[in-house]
């Protein structure tokens, strides 16, 4: 009978490949396999450059060649057999002599995208509208391998803190949020939802396993039509219980972050620098409450401020710049938002219960993050509730965990599309979005 | 300005701080915060059974402590500080004798459930309806951590061969495999889909990434009510390109399982032995041709085989039980399923176009995977749809990655909640699910 071996140790790429054989001898025979990014016909030369998961190769074919240029195009899938120069101008340090081409596969036609030009500048619509292949264009897929090092990082990190991976359901009967904005579901002839937020789920398994994390769909049924809003983004969530106060949910996001960043920094180098970012670096992140922040932005604001419930944009982006200017720091947490803009579970403040124990994370002078303790007690919940108009019946399910037990508790949720258009100051939350859903696009 | 400083290592839980204490001296002060879980009264002591996030951990209560037995309840969440002593007879191999008590939050009332039972036997229905406290049960838990060391196991080994991370878009406006058994929605108005599949998205992203994979929701509105099928589900995809043949699939799969059931026997033990199971040991997986399956049940089935397109679940079990008997091994390969049977985007073998570079994968008779090779040809794709009666100009976007150059490539998708509950034995699919949604099913 035939049999499948395994495989049981980390698998090099291409250029590892490449890269460690050079190390031994510059001029290597080695072998390579990618897309053909770029052709440029010289007099007695061809540049044909590569395209691999994550490299652009420079590679030479002379017209010595038995294989004629003509016969290639971009677009292509090849496998090359070369020898390797060392080439200081190259990005990689080294460019590939061809011996050998096979073209293994060819595109049926030419795209109308010009991916392979240095500066793809394609109105955003265009390249949204053919997703599907302007994603190769280098710096625009780096956006999506920066994404993954982000989500790594979440989780590695919190690994380390004993925290448990879990996935709710996406679709519910009943809203987070308590039911606006949801997009509604034919469920076998019956109306469903799609999950607005995890926020139930997960605080049902801190009486579970105590610390958990989810990294999963999130859906709003918001009419936005803006550049910092799509209808269904990722969401970075995670919930701790048996914690003394809310301030320890601020110290596992701060120091997941610093984790995230150093692993960006290690592992996902040369993306970023496509971008020219540099990450925060920080040991510490500075506090200021609600009402301090209020404070300084009624000084420096020059409009009129009308909101004493939130911050508009504009008023985060003062608090940005004047933590920026007066600390160095480009994060800060501000803390105890007023209780009646906070969602109902939100716990208020024992010493003041016109604010809750929550707080938002700014990065550059926007939010996010929004977390903050959770209500434990059942009489509390209910109290609540109540007081908001809300019917406790129907959020018995929920409501069980705080009936039978729960410990102090509280997490907080992060937008991974917003955050990484943040962190890398594109201009708008699509570019951050593998396949954005917005008001208007479902497709591709 | 106040500040939030940072963990920068790990954190070890209260049973691992206790273990190490144990470790330098077996009588060591230790702190331990939980949930009561189960309280015994004896006549000069009580036995007070915490259950922290993994464990069930022993502590004493003497009736010598200021501390009333009475004022503590099951469901309570505690602090204790105690003093351990060594006790073979306990699972962890100590207890803790009681020296201060803390309740930190008590439930509204006790539960109706005993999940502090060694047979928590009540009925899967009303587990399911209780779900966010029945989880609260040891073992009912410990099947959700060990499916995190499946999905852990699939990612960390993914990554060790170079598949980059991706996360498609879950509303869709047209189906992978059709159209068919899908959830309708409303999008602003306008009709859209849950995924069925992230099969077109995984497939546009090799063109990007070269290998990459995805956790994530997937969404079937089939009218099953067996304890097999559930309608939403977690699948566990990967894609690859620039594959030679369709064997390299099969080869990644199998060595992806054997790491993560070495992650499991590693990491997951105590959960693990809580079913008594021992997981599939291989170094290589048999493999047969459907052809070849299809002689055997013949052979040993004894009903008469009616449909020669695929294998009913009582053929799958013969196939699997003959593989035991002649090779001893728990898993085999079924490749080769006949075209008709197969989605419009799988390719068929070029020496018998009748049947397909594609492959089953069987786990003790029951099929966790299917997979296989793709279409990447334009001409061949729309040839294909158009002999199924399909529309290309519907399938615009994915057929955009044929027109433009696609490489060889192919991959496979894995059910996480019916690969764990085939793992660990289970009699419904619903108790390897966190919150099940089944056709009767979309609360709590």
């Amino acid at each position: 009978m035939k049999q499948v071996d395994i495989i049981t140790e980390k698998t090099l790429t291409d250029v590892e490949k490449i890269q460690k054989a050079i190390a031994t001898n510059p001029e290597s025979e080695v072998e390579l396999k990618g897309f053909v990014h770029k052709i440029r016909t010289m007099s007695e030369f061809a540049f044909v450059i590569i395209r691999t998961d994550r490299e652009l190769v420079q590679c030479v074919l002379d017209k010595t060649n038995s294989f004629n240029i003509n016969d290639l195009q971009e677009g292509d899938t090849v496998k090359i057999v070369g020898t390797t120069r060392l080439d200081s101008r190259s990005p990689l340090g080294f460019e590939i002599t061809i011996k050998e081409l096979e073209v293994l596969t060819s595109p049926h036609e030419q795209m109308p995208l010009k991916i392979n030009k240095r500066n793809f500048d394609a109105t955003l619509n265009v390249k949204l509208d053919m997703r599907p292949i302007a994603l190769r264009n280098p710096k625009d897929r780096a956006v999506f391998k920066i994404q993954e090092g982000i989500v790594r990082g979440f989780r590695e990190f919190l690994y380390t803190q004993n925290f448990t991976e879990i996935r709710s359901p996406k679709i519910v009967s009943e809203g987070a949020e308590g039911g606006a904005n949801m997009f509604e579901l034919d469920y076998f002839g019956r109306p469903a939802y799609l999950a607005q937020s995890p926020q139930f789920y997960k605080q049902m398994m801190v009486g579970v396993f105590g610390r958990v994390f989810e990294i999963g769909g999130v859906y709003r049924a918001e009419k936005h039509d803006t550049s910092r809003h799509i209808n269904e983004f990722t969401g970075l969530d995670f919930e701790m219980g048996f914690i003394d106060s809310f301030e320890e949910i601020m110290q596992m996001e701060a120091s997941m972050l610093r984790y995230v960043f150093d692993l960006l920094n290690r592992d996902y180098k040369r993306e970023l620098d496509m971008f020219g970012v540099t990450l925060p670096e920080f040991t510490t992140i500075p506090t200021i409450t609600f009402k301090e922040g209020k404070e300084i932005t009624q000084k420096l604001s020059k409009k009129k401020i009308v909101d004493f419930g939130d911050f508009d944009a504009d008023e985060e982006k003062i608090i940005g710049d004047y933590i920026k200017e007066t600390t160095g720091s480009d994060l800060v947490f501000v803390t105890h938002y007023p209780s009646k803009k906070r969602p109902f579970y939100a716990m208020d403040d024992p010493t003041d219960p016109t604010v809750t124990l929550s707080f938002d994370l700014l990065l550059n002078g926007a939010e996010i993050t929004t977390g903050g303790q959770r209500i434990h007690d059942y009489d509390m919940q209910v109290q609540k509730m109540l007081s908001r108009k809300m019917d406790p019946e129907r959020f018995s399910d929920y409501l069980m965990i705080h009936k039978y037990g729960m410990p102090k508790h509280g997490g907080l949720g992060i937008g991974l599309e917003r955050l990484t258009y943040k962190l890398l100051k594109l201009s708008n939350i699509r570019e951050a979005t593998l396949f954005p859903r917005d008001i208007n696009r479902i497709a591709p």
